[in-house]
């Protein structure tokens, strides 16, 4: 026995998405099943659907922002109940008890993570992700959506929104202090909002200004366009923090140069080519390259508890089920505002 | 009027060491003169006086690890008085006024600090370095050398010393942890007993073992062979942090695999070549690559001090001022156990 929901499915890395009949499993003692409002659009579902990041099992569901609301729980939840409104990123379990899990960063679990989609469960089976209707998950791997945040607009905050208040927290951005966001687009969009709401003054860095007035509603102070003559020489020692959201090659020598000493070059894009990289432009200064990889689930709920203080969210363009093909492509191309979010009352229709 | 002291100088790249007369300035109102008893060989000194860094000031004298006793003190000093003993490092200025300076970080300061050798001071003369019987430096870039450390140990803490325990105290090494010291050389030999005496359980990482019973002998639990078939694989996520030494090419997609989730890659070791690196080795568990430049005024007091406390000083090989020449080949074949020290009183003979 188990539920039978409708999902976007892929059969092949080339294949459009069809909506298809999935299995979701009655839940465990400990789980819960999500009754799923929206689901955001991650430029990984599309590696991993089209087959760049190594083989996907296919038929496959993809999806690791999502929010709904909680349908039925198992005998022992105890964190949540029927009707309460949460939200589930890119992991759906762990060990549990390994240094990472008990530390509360099940992101490093040493055992390996269970990811949403396209990851052997601990039944082996292979997860299937949130462009669906249900999801059944683990009580521990779901947090509170607070209610001041509007599902579709929490959705993208499960991955885009840890992904980048993970680093800026880690790094303890604060007032006075100036981050620069390299790139804004799901990632980047995020990241300028909750640099600002931790009072830092935030500096977008792009190839263009074309974005410049976007940048200005979501809290950057300014917009400078990195392919302007002299850029690398103009705003040399500048930053404190430089948050990297694009996944082309860049120059890390270059952009070592606009930190101050001590300052910190933090990726979470992650261009598959190998850099090149001058040890020296890391002594000079003490400066420090690092990157992230989204956050341990308190983390996530914390990060949740801050964008609703904050009155921050997501800026997204709400899609239907069909519109998924036509939008991978608006994703990949830098096209979407800043990012798509499935509405799955769509799959009624 | 100056002070005319004996010095070991060059004249080009290419020519032996002479000894030649060269002046010190009368101690300023701030400044102390110092009598120099020992100074150490560091392998900056080489790059430095053989051009490979760049154009070098000739003639000229190197040595930035300067072990001595004050012998006269300018009108407004206060931290020192005649009879101390005091060490001088790789800086004798700095503005004071930046905010680097400001945070005790002259290392890093924002208007350029003043080399202690090779180096444009604040009255417009080129500094000449610790191959020397006296030098007369500002009091505040002076630090006490605590009694119990020998002149001629105690001189290659000023740089070895300093270089070692800045990444290590600033990353917090501490009981429990496991540290690797790449390379067991001049830096690596410090960065042992420093790891090793902050409680961290010490594994050296060598091309060969040869330098296993030295590395035991200076705290390490373990030496590895970075050669051995299988070598990253089996060490695979082992190590909290990574102190690098060498400043040849390494490969750091393959050392940040030993690290933990978190886990530190410090270089202090400057290979002068591009290196390759992979986003996701630091994106993946979230590590951390950084550089390190020596250590603030402060910081090599405390430096000092700890070493005092823990018993710690430089392994050093003494030597008279006509053996520098030979002494530079062998720093630069790795040949020397651990650090060569001039005995300045090897001027007189």
């Amino acid at each position: 026995m188990s539920i039978t929901v409708k999902a976007l499915q892929k059969t092949g890395p080339d294949q459009p998405f069809q909506v298809a009949d999935i299995e979701r499993r009655n839940p465990r003692e400990d789980d819960i099943v999500i009754d799923i409002k929206a689901a955001g659009i991650c430029h990984s579902d599309i590696h991993t659907i089209r087959n760049e990041w190594g083989e996907a099992h296919f038929p496959l569901t993809v999806g690791h922002e999502i929010a709904g609301v909680v349908e039925s729980v198992g005998s022992k939840v105890t964190k949540f109940k029927v009707g309460d409104r949460v939200g589930v990123g890119c992991m759906v379990n762990s060990c549990g008890e390994c240094e990472q899990c008990q530390a509360g960063m099940e992101q490093n679990c040493l055992n390996g993570n269970v990811g949403t989609y396209n990851s052997k469960d601990v039944d082996g089976t292979i997860t299937q992700g949130g462009y669906s209707q249900k999801v059944t998950v683990n009580e521990d791997f779901a947090v509170t959506i607070p209610d001041s945040i509007d599902f579709d607009v929490a959705a993208p905050l499960l991955c885009a929104g840890i992904t980048t208040y993970s680093p800026l927290a880690r790094w303890g951005v604060k007032e006075g202090q100036k981050v620069a966001v390299l790139g804004l687009g799901g990632l980047g969009h995020m990241g300028v909002q909750i640099a600002a709401a931790m009072g830092a003054e935030v500096t977008v860095l792009s190839r263009t200004l074309k974005k410049e007035e976007a940048a200005k509603k979501l809290g950057a102070t300014r917009t400078l366009a990195t392919t302007e003559d002299g850029f690398f020489e103009d705003h040399k020692g500048e930053f404190d923090l430089i948050l990297n959201t694009i996944s082309a090659p860049v120059d890390l020598d270059a952009y070592l140069g606009l930190l101050k000493p001590r300052g910190i070059f933090s990726t979470v894009g992650l261009p598959p080519e190998a850099l090149e990289l001058h040890m020296g432009r890391l002594i000079g200064g003490g400066k420090v390259l690092t990157g992230n990889n989204i956050g341990g689930i308190e983390e996530t709920q914390e990060m949740l508890n801050f964008c609703a203080e904050h009155g921050i969210a997501s800026v997204i363009e709400k899609i239907s089920v069909d519109q998924v093909d036509e939008y991978y492509d608006k994703v990949v191309d830098g096209d979407v505002i800043f990012r798509a979010v499935i509405d799955t009352a769509t799959f009624e229709k």
